[in-house]
């Protein structure tokens, strides 16, 4: 089968339905395009656990404040999708603002709690248009299993919520962090970095493969943990939105005088020069972002 | 096909998916229960309009105000799965709060400005445990089309806007309001009126009449037409919670000094008694309640 783009939601819902007849596993990747190395993991993991991959392309205005990069955000459908062609996937949703949101935003979702630390602390209503986003996007293409990427590690639990919550018939899968070869998180973002930003924006994973040697080597005070982190970024000179050790789950905050007890949550947000980029690590589950040469 | 009674959103859900197998259209009918000829004319509908009825009965907290009866709303299952075995019903779906709201109320579907007048505007939070449950419902159920009363008027059109939003591929039908011959609107509250409050109550239908025919006699002032029902509603001794005229589709209330130009929604909210009722018509569409007698 060839790729197929869709432009309006009764097109591509109509695909998705033919799809799915005759009881074919129809998988979906969400994504706002300007496709990497991450999205490709995320198509390939799709198409391991179903029949057909679906992704969408979408840069979704309601997830994005007043003063952020919506308007500069990469747009290339072209390329992205000369990668969907290359990983397999014959089915592409890539809707107009107008085709998302019929009314405006008059209706929304939102996860409380969960979307309130973090991410959601610095960028208000950020997982609103999230969830609200998310939820269409399932309604429309009806899926059985939907892949996001734990980069985005509060977005990926906020939408299992969402997902459980609202009894949506969707299996939420996480696929773990893709990385450049030196340790840098892949991001659509990564392409607004210059030369010097990039070598500078090392020092998060940097920060956080030191984290995880700490971890390992038993260190379980949060505020020693999170010290080290906050004064390698400083030292790099990156501008830190936060820093946060946090349990894996539910998202709240460890207190500085609290101890790791089995697993958190280790997440950056940090400018690299205008561009802010995020990170994690959950303590006591995923490796080192950067091996340690031998 | 005889009934059958669903506790879980699983067992659900596996029922519903197999009424839809080989394309039967399955309609859905929500309900609070204590069902009523309203609720059979919804039925009665849904079947004129598909292959399957799904009935669910569920009486939503998160609708409920904290000072409003959720904890007496009459509950009556096995009066409530008679009615739906005569209606030819097949499907019902009563499940417990836990089984709505696995993990509380976190995630709140919410639809603004629809939502913000009339009762939205005396019930805060209501329509928000609305959209949020009928979106949980039609999740679980799937169907293609979902019957609810126009009694409930804003709420039709608040889940209409809902369902439009999220792309939801939900046919949304609204019902005609079912009347008592003597003109009082069908209602599962109306189950906590006196003798003397059930004549009371008929000052409601009454003075809608008497609104639609001031209408049909060309009276266009909004102010005129309102003014005379809260006075009829005054001088039977209910207490108005609020008279309204306003856009019937976006639901903004007209200024005192507007004339109504094509057609109006005439909403009104009184206690009789401890008894909140609601009813409305349509002017320029809905005839009077009360027919006048020649």
């Amino acid at each position: 089968m060839s790729l197929e783009l869709y432009r309006t939601a009764t097109e591509f819902r109509s695909a998705a339905d033919q799809a799915r007849a005759s009881g074919r596993r129809l998988a979906l990747v969400p994504t706002m395009g300007a496709l990497h190395a991450g999205h490709r993991a995320l198509m390939r993991e799709a198409a391991r656990r179903s029949d057909i991959v679906a992704v969408t392309i979408f840069v979704n205005p309601t997830q994005f404040g007043p003063n952020e990069d919506f308007d500069h955000y990469p747009r290339n459908l072209e390329g992205d999708l000369a990668v969907c062609r290359d990983e397999g996937v014959t089915l592409v949703f890539a809707p107009s603002v107008r085709e998302m949101y019929p009314t405006g935003e008059c209706t929304r979702v939102r996860v409380k709690s969960l979307a309130e630390h973090l991410c959601g602390a610095s960028r208000p209503g950020h997982f609103d248009g999230v969830t609200t986003i998310v939820t269409k996007l399932f309604a429309v293409a009806g899926p059985c299993i939907a892949v996001f990427g734990r980069k985005d590690y509060q977005q990926l639990k906020v939408i299992e919520r969402m997902t459980r919550d609202l009894l949506l018939p969707v299996h939420i899968v996480g696929h773990s962090t893709v990385r450049e070869s030196d340790g840098l998180a892949l991001s659509s973002r990564n392409a607004y970095l210059s030369s010097d930003e990039r070598r500078q924006a090392l020092a998060i994973p940097r920060a956080l493969s030191q984290a995880v040697r700490r971890f390992s080597a038993a260190e379980r005070r949060a505020s020693a943990l999170l010290g080290e982190v906050d004064e390698a970024l400083a030292n790099a000179g990156l501008r830190v939105d936060y820093t946060s050790l946090s349990d894996p789950e539910e998202l709240r905050p460890l207190a500085p005088d609290e101890r790791v007890s089995q697993r958190a949550l280790l997440a950056v947000a940090a400018f690299v020069g205008a561009t802010r980029l995020i990170d994690n690590v959950v303590l006591g589950e995923d490796p080192a972002p950067i091996q340690e040469s031998h």
